[in-house]
């Protein structure tokens, strides 16, 4: 049994209840009864992703569906305008090159946000098939202004492609509010299912461009998936759909805006412990992310074992710090690193490390993981007061003690 | 709980033992502990695919591994031989069509085999960049002559793209031996997991060609899964990964050679059966499959209450054929149809239902399964004499004890 708890922004921790269903015996997907289910399912994930557009569901990790959102899209030579933030946004770039498309890059400080006006410039300067964006970036826990750029793109020819991997169920995805024809996200993120199962809208605008396309994919082909709804073209993981209905039953019985109340809750628990424990964190409080929190790497005395390893610092860092919080008990991600032109590439690994407070993350989770913090920071030697993070993230969950039906 | 035997040859029945894989709280998939039960998981399937070519595991269904077999290979205006035989070989050609490549087709009669002549009668005559085709057909029950086709091959420039969907772990693949370069197979059929990952061997030969190409899928890059073995480009699917790691085990610990033989005599038994109940099976015994057997759906007495329902004949032949089996617990799977050229289709729903007996179908289920279609036949009013199909499995069972550890 996996004692671990993984607050890593994805795969995050999944409930038993969600388990067990995952555990169901199979009926044949081509049955009545399965169907029913899968109607279920895209119903909820409406709900979810806040659209009336169409939803599928593919059988595939969230990169199926970044895939797909471009492949269906764009063609060899079409201009896209690539909003890079952080290692996914570079991803959506990266899938636009290998299909042929030119990417032109807005470029955004590190645990930053896009200034939406750089959109308007560059989409009134020339004709772009499709704007990309990640709205919120797991790799650095800031949020992008969707809503905004979403406005913007709105008066223009381009669509507008969006990534809510690490947002969708966490935080408000609004996909007809913001105007987003084609939006997708993963299954192991805020609706907490393990890895295996990508969730993809495609709105009235997208389907004009998706139906003139001449070359297409064919695993991931979306008009293949819009004839075939609510069945679906190809063999379905079968056993995660048991899995996905039981996460939106959950999502539904805990209310959509409560259980963004209770990541903002978890969110707020963190970054103040954090602050308490003489930590710096990535990204400012008004641009934070509800779901992923990320913490610079303090100064540390690395322990030996580790220190006489042929390595670089960078990794010494990160091992000493992630190894020693696994020894009590939690898991948090590392700093990841990514391209945003030919020229510029960003670096965070052993410069921060990430929390991910998403899906069925609760306050006592998050004491727990503050409590490991607190611990391994004394044992890497770091000053601050003991006890202060932990105080401090029991004040934000007093203070909050009316929104919250579970610790 | 659902209590209808799956014995439609995938999704199968998926015993509880991977189930309960299934459901284990999950490891963050870049963790070691991950890493190794992965590099167990190749090991395995090399084992069952008897390579030693390199393995890959995708999340997706089987047809993202046959996408990623022509898509990693074909390129625009590139020749391709399509070996014809049913509606997998005929996905297969569209899929070639789909990314631009010319599919030359070798027409199978539906429920024979290929005669390994006519692909070197084509193959001496002009150049193909691959050759594709099904081992063993899901949609007839056919068995195509691989080993002698791939002696052929051989001995030409093309690839050999072989689909052993519905036989890796039920009847012998022998990649190596047969020459086969791209080999695929899907999980919810004899390694009885349910659907959700597929599996794809590349040879020394194929990686030459794959290299070169230009124009590659992002998904289904087979590269990047090359350059990140042991680990995967994306997040795969942990928990099918358990119950992948489960389903091995089984596999070796009955002995792979074991297994097979139970294919056959559970393939032999259905035979038999079908025979003594007085209905025509639709593929000679010598070429038929270890996995799928396919029966042609007798003169039948319909029910007054399909009868009188607003649709064709062959709908509610086969509505009535395997509704009223279900209603005695069994499930078999319909008739399917397929294009092979522009102007000819195979349609085969209500002439023919399949049986699949693979992965964990044991004796015990074949007479389950002979009992229930003896009593939807006596209900339909077909002739034949009670008792015997049931009579004739039996007798083969007898036969084959010493061979069985598991009935």
């Amino acid at each position: 049994m996996n004692k671990l708890l993984l607050m890593t922004p994805g795969p995050t921790f999944v409930p038993e209840k969600i388990l067990r269903a995952l555990s169901k015996p199979l009926v044949h997907h081509r049955e009545e009864e399965f169907t029913v289910l899968l109607s279920n399912c895209y119903e909820g994930l409406k709900k979810v992703f806040e659209t009336k557009n169409d939803v599928f569901i593919l059988t595939g990790s969230g990169t199926s569906a970044m895939d797909a959102a471009v492949s269906n899209v764009v063609n060899k030579g079409d201009n896209v305008l690539c909003v890079v933030s952080g290692k996914f946004s570079s991803r959506l770039k990266e899938i636009v090159e290998n299909y042929g498309g030119k990417p032109e890059v807005v470029d955004v400080e590190p645990g930053g946000i896009v200034n939406p006006e750089k959109v308007r410039e560059k989409l009134d300067k020339k004709e772009f098939k499709a704007v990309t964006m990640v709205h919120n970036n797991t790799s650095t826990g800031s949020v992008n202004p969707v809503k905004e750029v979403g406005e913007i793109v709105k008066e223009h020819e381009a669509l507008f492609i969006v990534d809510t991997v690490s947002s969708l169920g966490g935080d408000n995805v609004e996909v007809d509010k913001r105007h987003i024809d084609i939006c997708f996200a993963g299954s192991q993120k805020c609706l907490a299912l393990p890895p295996g199962l990508s969730f993809i809208t495609v709105s009235e605008k997208a389907w004009e461009v998706i139906e003139k396309k001449k070359s297409k994919p064919y695993y991931l082909n979306l008009q293949n998936y819009k004839q075939k709804h609510p069945q679906t073209p190809f063999t379905i993981a079968i056993n995660m759909i048991y899995a996905l209905n039981e996460s939106l039953n959950l999502v539904f019985e805990e209310g959509l805006s409560n259980r963004i109340k209770r990541h903002q809750i978890c969110q707020e628990m963190v970054r103040e412990a954090v602050k308490a424990l003489n930590l710096n964190l990535f990204v400012e409080d008004k641009v934070a992310s509800k779901t992923v929190t990320s913490v610079e790497i303090p100064p540390l005395t690395i322990p030996q074992e580790i220190e006489k390893l042929n390595i670089s610092l960078k990794k010494k860092r990160d091992k000493a710090l992630r190894e020693t919080l696994k020894r009590y008990g939690v898991l948090v991600a590392k700093g990841q690193s990514w391209n945003v032109t030919k020229d510029k590439r960003v670096d965070l690994f052993g410069k921060i490390f990430r929390i991910g407070h998403m899906g069925f993350i609760y306050p006592r989770h998050v004491l727990k993981t503050i409590s490991a913090l607190e611990l391994t920071l004394k044992e890497l030697k770091h000053e601050f007061k003991e006890g202060e993070g932990i105080t401090k993230a029991q004040e934000i969950l007093e203070k909050n003690m009316k929104h919250i039906n579970e610790i």
